[in-house]
């Protein structure tokens, strides 16, 4: 007989109901061949009094076996294990799995090797030098939070909870559409503007409309490595372009139009990423007759709009877009924070509504309660104010960087000072090289990003991206300390080596 | 000479300093050829005269020009047009072009047509029937926001507002990998499950790593809509099995395996949607045989485990899943509030490794803030709260609903109460036709979703989902009054034409 007493084990303090526990060890006994089909259970009486249950108890547990249809109750003979019940086929059972086997995969999937690696978490103490982000200390995030919990205590909430529209919440669009309009020299209508989750949402939708096996893309080289991965992950085949200091050289756009027909082209105008060069007037404007000639979609994607030092932001190509030509990309991550995603993505309205529907069947929608937040924070000039408190702030870790950069380490390393953004393009005489310094730098708790990030199709730059924006000047000192601490040891080691 | 007096059009109120204004309008006139490239500008002096400004004013507005590379100041001659500016081609300029001209395109791009139509706003006084949505006025929205609230105004809160995990916030992983182990018979290591934004992107990622062009992938006949959708995006061939009263028929299954290699199977093993049957314990455990046998991927989509009036959640295949066959994919966004975008994915470990690094060009990452606040609203036993809560009201309305329907349209509709959910899968009889309905009910403010939508292979159901846990007892008998007054004008028409 199947050894009843000693094979369940019930907790009382558990939040799931006695009955349902003896259920589900009921179920997994069966499941595991224990329990074979047409098994007789013993009388609910003599069940009870074993497991020193009530009565109650067994008779629900076996009520519930019978309609999850496990079980079957035979009038005067008793309940039974359900006669029509195959074998599960198996040699083992989950506890008795060692832990790699568990892990184990029944089917066959398809890797895409052009996608980065899996993300791993950051060890304490160490500096880890990023690409140009914000800092997050200066988030205004209890405003924003407030902001929240306001608008989610409304009456009318409730309309904004459900399924709504997959072109993003009402409201944040009006306010986006205004707010674009008046301080990007815009002209759009909301009809031309999708929410999106930031700014590799639009890249993603851009790319999976215009781009499909064999499609021609142009890009920098260098170019922003995200995009180019998304490019490549469509099947597209990317097509390099020279960047120089004004940016993106439009005359090599001219010839390769001539000689191919590209569908899109790629650019971060304002700064170039990574060397955070400006696009000159004379390009921005040779660009968009290229693109109304050749009949391409420009992808501007204007991450760093929101900072510049010298000058007062340059107004995006989409600003003079008359003819359909430009997608315009941009989001509130970089600028607030990444964990508010919120992005948008400004097309002809046909492009919109084909977004729109793809992006159905990518999550369906956005979130309608923090869109509406943004609403507001964007409305009320509350992003504005962050933007010149920040912008203070970021001017000053640049100078300083800038300057201790090239008092401390000067002898290695080449760069500019960039007008805006995070981060300084900065180059390693050709002398050193970057993978070795970042072995070095383990040891002073300093991690260098992979310079073939940077480097997508080995030309050699020897350059990476160091941001500024999210230390505070003790925290630049110190990495700055890191890095010199790094390269002395490097040269020593060189010299007796 | 350039009518510099009537040109400029500036404004004090604005956010905007006057000489950003001035030098954005100036920047307006030179793309549009209005200023040719070499034109002397008048001296800042003569123009700050002209337009009554300060000087500074003027002269800030032309170094920004210069700054930005339209204009060039060349000493003791005065400011100029860059001489390097091409003319950009256009005949008309933006405010001219009439309202459609603007929306042209001047790129090609994809379209799909199996992507489903653009949202529309619904009307205000019209019911629409849903397809079993939840009740968002029980949404404890509130409570939500007091948590986010309190998680925003955490001292070490910042170092969840940046760039993240792409397998979504860890503290979310470990709740909910202990409380789908604990309620779902589960056997879960958090290495397995990565955070969606809900099923919907637990799909598409799904679909997107099982399926390239060619692929066979197995669903029921009838299937969940979004789903046979995104498979179809994805080009992959969609082979129907029959669904009965025990779900789908795991013997055509199996003969399907013989003659063909399928990939995957995608089941909504409780409750089957549309139809809103259980699978049979035999046909899950036949299931499970097969996919070890031939192989291929079951994509088990349980969107509505916590809803059942007649017996306990019945666990989901995933709990049995000792050879790595399933992908298993819920949400919390149709328990709690579709707002609310998380969801999860749990398969083997190879496989969510793929997802994440697919998920991190699709949007980056998930919402972070959002992701903490969940953590505490199911680790504090809030969710069970709330499920235990709209169940009961739930079952009530399932129950008046699916009374008053047969009572008052019993002559038109045939149907089964379902064990759970939130929708009665409803069979018009056959004389009659949905859409002529439909056409009807528009007279009465009620909106009857497309029947196509659940009858995509054309094979005539004439049924459709009609949801009842949206409505409270007020809506539900408004409801059915109006299907009512429907069918009743319906037979007027068709007898008096």
């Amino acid at each position: 007989m199947f050894p009843y007493k000693t094979s369940f084990l019930l907790n009382k303090s558990e939040k799931q109901p006695l009955y349902l526990q003896l259920a589900n060890q009921f179920i997994k006994y069966i499941k595991e061949g224990k329990l074979p089909s047409g098994t007789k259970l013993v009388g609910s009486r003599t069940l009870s009094e074993m497991l020193n249950l009530h009565r109650k108890t067994v008779v629900a547990c076996y009520e519930e076996l019978v309609l999850q249809g496990w079980a079957e109750s035979i009038p005067k003979k008793g309940t039974f294990i359900h006669s029509s019940l195959p074998m599960l086929h198996q040699q083992k059972f989950i506890d008795e799995l060692p832990k790699e086997n568990k892990k184990d995969i029944g089917f066959a999937f398809y890797t895409d090797e052009v996608l980065g690696d899996v993300y791993s978490n950051p060890k304490e103490d160490w500096m880890y030098i990023n690409d140009g982000i914000s800092d997050t200390r200066l988030t205004p995030t209890d405003e924003i939070a407030r902001i929240y919990r306001r608008i989610a205590g409304r009456k009318s909430i409730h309309k904004h909870l459900s399924y709504g529209s997959t072109f993003g919440n009402e409201t944040l669009r009006d306010v986006l559409v205004d707010y674009l309009n008046k301080t990007r020299g815009l002209n759009i209508l909301k009809e031309n503007l999708l929410i999106t989750r930031g700014s590799q949402m639009g890249i993603y939708l851009s790319s999976q409309i215009l781009l499909k096996e064999g499609d021609k893309i142009a890009i920098g080289e260098t170019n922003y490595a995200s995009s180019t991965i998304t490019f490549q992950h469509h099947k597209a085949t990317v097509i390099t372009v020279s960047v120089d200091e004004n940016g993106i050289d439009t005359n090599e756009v001219e010839a390769l139009c001539k000689k191919h027909q590209i569908k899109a082209l790629y650019i971060t105008s304002h700064h170039h990423h990574p060397t955070t060069v400006t696009l000159s007037a004379e390009r921005r404007i040779h660009l968009l007759n290229l693109a109304k000639k050749y009949n391409f979609a420009i992808i501007e994607d204007d991450y760093d709009y929101d900072f510049n030092y010298n000058h007062a932001p340059i107004l995006p190509l989409a600003s003079h877009d008359v003819h359909g030509n430009v997608i315009y990309i941009g989001s509130v991550c970089k600028t607030v924070a990444p964990v508010f995603r919120i992005g948008y993505l400004i097309a002809p309205k046909k492009f919109i509504n084909e977004a729109s529907k793809l992006r159905r069947i990518i999550d369906r929608q956005g979130d309608a309660l923090l869109e509406l937040t943004f609403a507001e924070f964007v409305k009320s000039g509350d992003l504005d104010r962050h933007i010149r408190k920040v912008m203070k702030i970021y001017k000053t870790r640049r100078d300083l960087f800038c300057d201790l950069l090239q008092q401390e380490c000067g002898n290695f390393f080449q760069f500019k000072i960039p007008k805006g953004g995070m981060a300084v393009w900065v180059k390693l005489k050709e002398k050193y090289s970057w993978k070795k310094i970042n072995k070095v730098a383990h040891k002073y708790n300093l991690s260098i990003p992979n310079v073939e990030r940077y480097d997508t199709f080995d030309v050699g730059h020897n350059s990476i991206r160091i941001g500024f924006a999210s230390y505070n000047e003790e925290e630049i000192y110190e990495l700055i300390y890191r890095l010199k601490q790094t390269m002395t040891e490097l040269i020593m080691k060189e010299k007796f080596s």
